[in-house]
């Protein structure tokens, strides 16, 4: 029987509110399955634990994460710290020296919600998000401060090796899950190195699986198709920034940043995955007890996915989607009323 | 009385069929109002003429178009040139040499049209896009070509005086426009030397603009905005490659594709400006006659204010607006199966 055992980094914010709720769910199915034993440990590295020491977690917090199977996290983000110091040195270190190169975001329109578009669609697919390079690379320099001719230089990095592997991945997903077409997020028309060379390399894989249709469409008129025809995507793979804008515009089309779980995935198992909402800290709403938990128990869900008991995933998304449908307990920003506390109760009760 | 001399850049693809209706209507206001005066000079640079030069224009092409006090332009991107050289070669070159720094791309429900959302809510901004640097830099490289360890990268820079000319004209554009608010894009979480320098620099200007207020948020959950709540903006300020992205996404919001229009706008008027609709050159529909000329007219509309003549501008618009709200005489696009021509003609018979 495996044990497995859970960091939990619950973060700022409502992070605290809505992975409680997450690890309740966690409880209730390894009471009625007695095969799935786990266990957990929390790591309150957040803004508050930066206002004392000076560091978002400690000397070795990736070394004491590394011994887990995964990691569940909440939400980073709070007034008093600088974003990009609490994201630089917390969640970005863990995806980037865990070699999480996958960030894999589901779009799905869960039964019971209502997308918000006058167009009644069935919307599922999956965003594939190259997570470990690219516009993400701490890389650049503010130069001539204070001088007129003051200027900020940002370097985007792509990798052979870090294209290559994200589009192998989403072939493999995309195999695996018997889904018929990837669509290309590029914008090499105007990034003419970068975004020509990941084109170039994810067309290469492209060409080794032909019975995927492969599309490529830019960045610009992508977005607008998200929301103009989102049931003709089946697998988006994109770019670290633009996955990150895909997804969040995608949720808005799926019920919202309440809803959004993603996986920052590991594939070849070095290395623990870690599992956290696509929504921030949302510090306005923080400790009134209303945030939505449905994103961060999904994401629980995708964590119990990737640790193989797919059976248990589909359990919590199946309980979701009976809340939602019932439409009695839901949090605000999906139309209800209810506490964080009674969603979380709500869904472990129809497990 | 003025002259005004006019370039017309049809371009490739649908560029041609729409830049047509929209000289027409600038034929036919000339000839209903006596104070207004203007001739045309057409240039065929386009993907035909680099399939025959090698370039995209002639060496002393912007030469030429200075001369003109604006440019109309249609479209470019033909499957036989590949899309960086005929972007660098011609539309980058012309928006940066003639520093047009600012993209103003109005998104506005016009009446008679319904956006795709079920909530029905008035949508009437404006984004006001950084034109000249930023992440349309031709700055970067490939190394190690053939090798494992093959790479690309790609630089974006930001000046302290590229932003606050932008930040200004935003600021501007707001105080004679009456409007209350302005919005920043950002994504100065991650991206910590260049969004970074840009929010400052832009929030320099907003404090000494306190009486429009001034929010800011990421470029990810902006977008989700955008679908959640369009009614929300007055105006969206945005890094070249972020308002390029927004701008299609809010064409979604209001019509699509078919009807976005924009301006490449020299504030100084040092050179001329540059009017072209938001979409491409659609080579799937040219040649057809079925594509929608409002873009285009919209954008010629756009011009005539941007020369003096708002009261053209309007005249256009509200033309615009009683053939959407007919419904008799639409292109495919948004739901009629009349002709490019039609469409202009019944345009033109509303003037
Ligand atoms: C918090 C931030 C660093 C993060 C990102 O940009 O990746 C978030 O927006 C996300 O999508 O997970
Ligand atoms: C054609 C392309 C260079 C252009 C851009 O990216 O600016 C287009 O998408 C636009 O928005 O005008």
């Amino acid at each position: 029987m495996k044990l497995y055992k859970i960091a939990v980094l619950p973060g700022d914010g409502i992070g605290p509110e809505v992975t409680k709720e997450a690890v309740k769910v966690l409880n209730k199915l390894s009471e009625i399955d007695s095969r799935f034993y786990f266990e957990t440990k929390e790591f309150n590295w957040n803004s508050e634990y930066y206002l004392q020491h000076r560091r978002m977690m400690p000397e070795n917090g990736l070394e004491q994460l590394k011994k887990f199977d995964a990691i569940l996290f909440g939400a980073i983000g709070d007034p008093r710290v600088p974003d990009p110091v609490s994201i630089w040195e917390l969640i970005l270190p863990i995806r980037k020296q865990f070699q999480q190169y996958v960030n894999l975001r589901p779009i799905k329109l869960l039964r019971g919600l209502e997308n918000p578009l006058k167009q009644e669609v069935p919307v599922d697919f999956v965003i594939i998000r190259e997570n470990s390079e690219g516009e993400y690379i701490n890389s650049g320099g503010l130069m001539f401060e204070g001088e007129k001719r003051e200027m900020a230089v940002h370097n985007t990095v792509m990798t052979r090796q870090g294209i290559r592997n994200i589009a192998e991945f989403a072939y493999e997903y995309a195999r695996e899950n018997g889904l018929s077409k990837l669509t290309n997020a590029t914008k090499s028309n105007v990034m003419s190195y970068t975004m020509t060379f990941w084109d170039q390399v994810v067309e290469e894989v492209a060409a080794q699986n032909k019975n995927i249709a492969y599309e490529k469409y830019y960045i610009d008129a992508l977005a607008a198709y998200f929301v103009q025809r989102p049931e003709s995507f089946h697998i988006v793979l994109a770019s670290n920034l633009f996955g990150d804008i895909l997804s969040d515009l995608g949720s808005a089309i799926v019920g919202g940043l309440g809803i959004a779980p993603s996986g920052n995935i590991n594939p070849k198992g070095t290395f623990p995955s870690m599992f956290e909402p696509v929504h921030g800290s949302a510090p306005n709403i923080a400790g009134k007890g209303i945030a939505n938990p449905m994103a961060q128990i999904w994401s629980a869900a995708l964590m119990l996915d990737h640790l193989g008991r797919k059976d248990l995933h589909d359990a919590i998304l199946r309980s979701i989607e009976e809340v939602l449908m019932e439409k009695k307990v839901l949090t605000p920003d999906i139309g209800g009323n209810a506490s964080t506390v009674e969603v979380g109760n709500a869904i472990i009760s129809k497990l």
